[in-house]
């Protein structure tokens, strides 16, 4: 009985989503900036990972700011400001995912012009961020060794809706008995052909690779196969 | 002007949810079957610790069963079914959490009174699950150590709502410079007296104090201040 109606109001939200970002998308084109999605599930390093990245970008001479999603708590935004850029903190108090009305209503007062790459860090969740586009030029989902192998397939709608596959904490592979071939396996089972990173943000692993795949991604090179998604 | 419809809306997904739950509470009490709900991150290690808890506590004599959700795969299940007792497979097919009514779907053919434990491994998520009432006895939201000290802070509805924290993995708590003060310290700052428990199913570590709040809850004898939540 009840369940038409809830389809429907969630094709409504989805809908007002999709245009705004739609209208997201067409600013950040024009501004001349990059915009990177990042999901993952809640500890699997994503604002470790972020920390790391904004940071040598920024020494390479990159122009570089972030938003962070939390259901609670300014602490991310706190501690991504050590690495002296422009961050911002978006409290989603108790969403579970970020949507583009957030997005656009704390892009306020920033000049996108002035910036080559924004990062989004989403709320630590693999299912519900996999609805909202966000207006980016690529969602980037981590997958730490600790989390195991079977995670893609179990979580599939947000691997196959990613366009890079960035996995965390390579260093505690070994220690987790983590089977590299067969989270690679798991991960192109559900979306062919995405790019895997082997990363670790402790030990600064595998972000000479990360920032290529950047580069293309913003002299359009980098496969985007589900911008506009 | 969406807003209010939405609001609207999931306060009566959650009303239906929370009768079908009552529903289900009394059932099992009815049937002396005490029902324990497992929610954690993805990757926390629920389905290594539950394939630990059904295989001891069949050895010990108890009579248990699981129900295990995930968005997509019988994996689970089937790992859990080498522990000998009943398993049965939800497929929220892309549905965030378990519902009272997916309970009592699955649970058709069971009988209930030739149960001591059922225990509910939940979709893989730390927000949505914390608002829908299975009916359990009791909730425990278990937590890596792989996935740092400030979950409970950033994610507290779903610490709040439970009755008892187990920490995971804590065979590499050193590898991952876990803080074990600090970790505590946070689930108390959401959730004051709530028990932790430190575990480890790959060495066996926690299970006898699990074992011993289990059957304390099995003879009333442990606090259940959320049930009827």
């Amino acid at each position: 009985m009840e369940k038409p109606r809830i389809v429907e109001v969630r094709q409504g939200i989805l809908k007002k989503n999709d245009q705004l970002a739609g209208g997201l998308r067409a600013r950040f084109k024009s501004a001349g900036v990059c915009v990177i999605d990042l999901v993952s599930s809640p500890g699997a390093g994503k604002t470790a990972f972020l920390e790391e990245t904004l940071r040598r970008l920024k020494e390479l001479g990159f122009r570089v700011a972030a938003l962070v999603g939390d259901l609670a708590t300014e602490n991310d935004a706190r501690r991504l400001e050590r690495s002296g850029v422009p961050v911002r903190q978006i409290e989603t108090h108790g969403i579970c995912h970020l949507e583009a009305e957030m997005i656009e209503r704390n892009l306020e007062g920033w000049n996108l012009e002035e910036l080559d790459f924004l990062f989004i860090e989403n709320v630590g969740n693999l299912v519900c961020p996999s609805s909202y586009d966000l207006g980016e030029d690529a969602r980037a989902v981590l997958h730490a060794v600790t989390e195991g192998e079977d995670k893609p397939l179990k979580y599939p709608t947000i691997f196959n809706s990613s366009d890079i596959a960035v996995v965390t904490k390579i260093d505690l592979a070994e220690v987790c008995e983590f089977d590299r071939a067969a989270c690679c396996e798991n991960i192109h089972a559900v979306r062919p052909n995405i790019p895997i990173l082997e990363t670790s943000a402790k030990k600064g692993i595998g972000f000479e690779d990360w920032f290529e795949y950047l580069k293309d991604l913003k002299n359009g090179a980098a496969a985007r196969s589900n911008s506009g998604r």
